[in-house]
């Protein structure tokens, strides 16, 4: 049995299938391709908006590259101290938005709220020229820990935001987790609720490797074309994200894979609550399951074969 | 017809399977699987010594990676006019090294020589600290215009680089074409040449997507991992990476898919010499072939569906 | 009466009778001039041993130019919530190393102590290549509050810090006013003590513009003439640092200058302690005073024309 | 006798007065003085119509910070081969810009034409996004050998360069020089003919160190503050370039410093063509001399401790 984290796991059928179609003949490359035209319809089509999508092949590139189309190098992006963009992808912030500063907010797995924001903006020092000037606010969709945001608490939060002048950026790496389990559309999630662009992530959710930045405002993406050749995430062969996305997103794929597996961590919570010497560091929300044990059993555990993540 | 760029072309049917067999079940993430350390197994196997190996998803990430590796800020990198990291990716290489300055040498479609770079060199500004510190040598094997260097080539490249204090990078996106050219092994041509770093490019030559860093001197590989990271091009499911270049080297396939491909450069430079209008800007080498024609030729064969580039 | 920040007062007549001596004539450029090597000299000799000195003339530029010479990128400096470094050189920090993050700690206006920056070093997530590693710690002295750390303290603190791989950065915008409340030469206090490099502050305490990066490794300094080009930093007219320097240390005047400082300091905590409403929110141990008053007060003492920092 | 670089020269007597006058008493830092708020006006006045102005102390930050306000990362900057920032500046462009790219034009010490910029322009790869899009000319008056553009020249340059996109940044290390010899107004000859930033020099004119950046056109001056700031280039005690400024602008003083400078560069021009065995590489038009002698000759002048540069 295997507990890792969600990329550790293979790719769906469905996905894989595509990735063959489109390996055979020739195409354009650099993103010429049907494949990735065909992706960008049906994604402009289910956000009900028409949106300028790049697609990368890493959670790191897609949340990284996003931010630096929002900010200059002398502002500031506020996230939660627990965001992947804080804990996990090491200086990349730094690296695309060429020194950018993350302020971070909340010290526990909870969501961000906006009263949390508001004060935090609040409490920034704000001599120019001596002090970062606040730039963009980031918002994980599930959060790390697992916690789903309403529609609400995400448009109290980029009400605060927009007021004081910052964007948004969703870092949606399980974006479709948090579909799976509001009931709204992905429109009502994010434009409507004022995010302004948002990293879909599908390599955790049955893709191989593939991210998408959606922009929801034209003039945000207007340069984000040299933004990802200078950084190196223009693929040449791009049918190989283009054709990942059409098979992800066909016959709501990657929607019924996000209830699958929210229903395998609920199950799983299920099962979990039934045992005496185990807690749960929060509800399970999503497909994320934080199970506090003792050191004992969670070494009997790693000794009957079961991967865990510490 | 298509005599579009190479990297327009389909992904063989040996590393498709490759990537096909490795899509299913649960594996390490980042890297952390078997594929990718059999790959890294195989390419010491190659070279003939133990290497190290990281593999990115493009061309640009490679080039630019390795060379920020090489030097500081405040080098140049010496390379030919027409080299890929001159002309064709963005400003990479500055993004990457932190600010490196390229110098570009020779005004044709052809190869640098030890006595141009020792010219160049000898004619650079050497104020310090006003000017930059030439730090590396950048070759591209096979050259942008399909020119193989041998290995006598090579060293006294080398030799002139190493004498002034250059570390030597080679962009190797068609070096398995030139190993097909060429009667030696692919040590030769790389480290018992004089080689630090070859980035070695598999995505057009019947690869979808991959790309390999390859130091043959450890020191220079020491925190190449978080250089990789900081630029998002960690992948997740590094397995991708690791399945394309098991099937690519796996039987010589990569020789084999270089073979052919020169093969047809070749007889299609045979076909184009019996055509009086068309005349041959370099003869043919590898699988490059660059042909001077009327514009009523090219037009015609335009319309006609042949599809070329300018 | 003026109680603003120390850099809104004038120039010692002596600092400014040296640029004036130094003004006229002809001498070398870029650092090669007399007044330069005489105060280079001057300094090995105070801090007892041969040191590598690079005049700049913004505090910013002193400490983030030494920053950039202990860590990579892919590094994290540690540091005060209320270091300068912090707090008031925007992202200079970030754009001097390429991109290193920043680790706060202590909340309040205290000093860090060996305990604090233990359990900082323990707690921070610490998995390669996706988290940054501690690479320096940067300390204050005097503090942004004017406390003044012990020999011991400062000990204390490097060899944690050493033990853990991090270089040691000292922020001495007002290091002469430590020294002259410590009874200590300021060899014991800095590389005695294991500091790596010092930015010592002139500007605060009777030049007009004038800062010293001092290295007491020289390994650190190599290519620090290079950093500091390229950062624009290297004044023609070099002699302009050299000169305010002699005059500045000649006759121990810097002391002399730190020692009345910290006295008018004091005395003006013994008025304050007499007034009932007034509280000092820390005890002065150099030329820093922080008051905390009703606001009534603080508006009526403005609208007396004393002028106070807010 | 000495002739070295004119940065090698001291400060004139009434600059240093301006200094010596500013240096006592307390004032506003950060260039809330009311000397750099006099420059300030009187530059305005001066240059006949409202300007942005910020000052820095080094010619390499002046140029650097300039040019960032120009263009973004994946622009390049055109210049002359010969250029300041070409040849004198490290890798600043790239540091500054956050890596941009210099485009490098003619290969004597003349000048450029409008027809050598459109000729390049033309030649210059524009496949987007894989290539640089040009962002900037730089133009250097006087430039690094001594020759002044002429109103018709610049106003013939800016015209091409705004009609395909470029903003344009004057170099004027020795713009007061090229003042001295051309009959026209500062506003003539910069935003009258087309120039968006300029560079001011008055350090290799009678300053200690003194750089003005200027903008004509106040959106491009919109965050140069925090450029500054972020670089380390604002300097606490501003009343030092306030004070300079003043003194080096009133009673023409500028003018009368360059006047004399390029008279004695005629004369000595005058002197050295009756000498049968020196060539004068360019005509003297300002205050630069380039001699061509033969290397016995130099030797001698040298021995006899007359200082040249090579």
């Amino acid at each position: 049995m295997n507990f890792g984290s969600d990329n550790q796991s293979g790719v769906s059928p469905a996905v894989l299938q595509g990735i063959v179609e489109a390996s055979t003949g020739v195409a354009g490359s650099y993103a010429n391709d049907h494949w990735t035209q065909a992706a960008n319809a049906k994604l402009s089509d289910i956000f009900e908006k028409p949106v300028q999508v790049f697609f990368v092949a890493t959670g790191t590139a897609s949340n990284c590259l996003a931010l630096s189309a929002l900010v200059q190098p002398w502002h500031s992006i506020l996230c939660h101290s627990q965001a992947h963009i804080a804990v996990d992808e090491l200086s990349a912030p730094e690296l695309f938005t060429g020194g950018a500063r993350l302020v971070l907010m909340g010290d526990d797995g909870g969501k961000l709220t906006a009263q949390l924001l508001s004060d935090t903006l609040q409490k920034l020092p704000a001599d120019r020229p001596h002090n970062q000037i606040p730039g963009a606010l980031s918002i994980t969709q599930c959060t790390e820990s697992g916690q789903v945001y309403s529609v609400e608490e995400i448009r109290a939060l980029t009400e605060v935001a927009h007021a004081a002048g910052l964007r948004v950026h969703m870092d949606g790496a399980r974006f479709s987790n948090a579909l799976a389990t509001l009931e709204c559309s992905p429109a009502d999630i994010t434009w409507k609720a004022g995010v302004d662009v948002l990293c879909l992530g599908a390599s955790k959710n049955g893709a191989l490797a593939l991210e998408a930045v959606i922009f929801f405002d034209d003039t945000l993406a207007k340069d984000f074309d040299l933004r990802r050749k200078r950084s190196g995430h223009l693929v040449s062969k791009g049918r190989l994200f283009g054709a990942q996305m059409c098979a992800w997103l066909e016959n709501n794929h990657w929607i019924k894979l996000a209830h699958k597996a929210n229903e395998v961590a609920l199950a799983l919570e299920h099962c979990l609550k039934q045992h005496p010497a185990i807690q749960l560091a929060w509800p399970v929300q999503a497909n994320e399951l934080f199970a506090v044990m003792p050191t004992a059993l969670f070494e009997r555990l790693k000794t009957e074969g079961v991967r865990l993540n510490e």
